[in-house]
């Protein structure tokens, strides 16, 4: 069963502070080559049957309009996976 | 700045509330070729200087100490973008 996967992140200019958050734990660790975090969404949309183009534009359209909030996050990708990794 | 991203997903045999209460609303807006919706996380680490076999290691080992929780998540991927996508 072929998926949609839509990555959805907070904008650059917004300060993140779950994101922040990781970044002071990973520091504490002693790790200071990672400089900042960002945590963002992924979404798997599972489709039955095949992902034709039309079905991709309406993956976009859901993308933009259900799936982020275009205030403050923006969709960084739609793509389509063959391998469904939640069954993995 | 290059970026490992981590993708964090729920574990199938989990419900993921998020998951259905989206996968609802996408069918109340007619589409039903969309069975399913996973929710899961992305994170981008930005990395200052060049990524290096350790460190990415070192972001494999946080992807399952740190940024899940094994017990729910399965981290799917760990790759570097070369592209800062929070930045576009």
């Amino acid at each position: 069963m072929p998926t949609i996967v839509v990555e959805v992140m907070p904008k650059a200019e917004l300060l993140d502070p779950a994101g922040k958050a990781v970044a002071g734990a990973i520091h504490r660790l002693g790790e200071n080559r990672i400089t900042d975090v960002r945590l963002g969404k992924r979404f798997e949309l599972h489709v039955d049957g095949e992902v034709d183009d039309a079905l991709l534009d309406t993956a976009r359209q859901l993308a933009a309009d259900l799936l982020s909030n275009g205030v403050i996050e923006d969709v960084v990708s739609v793509h389509v996976a063959q391998t469904v990794t939640a069954g993995a």
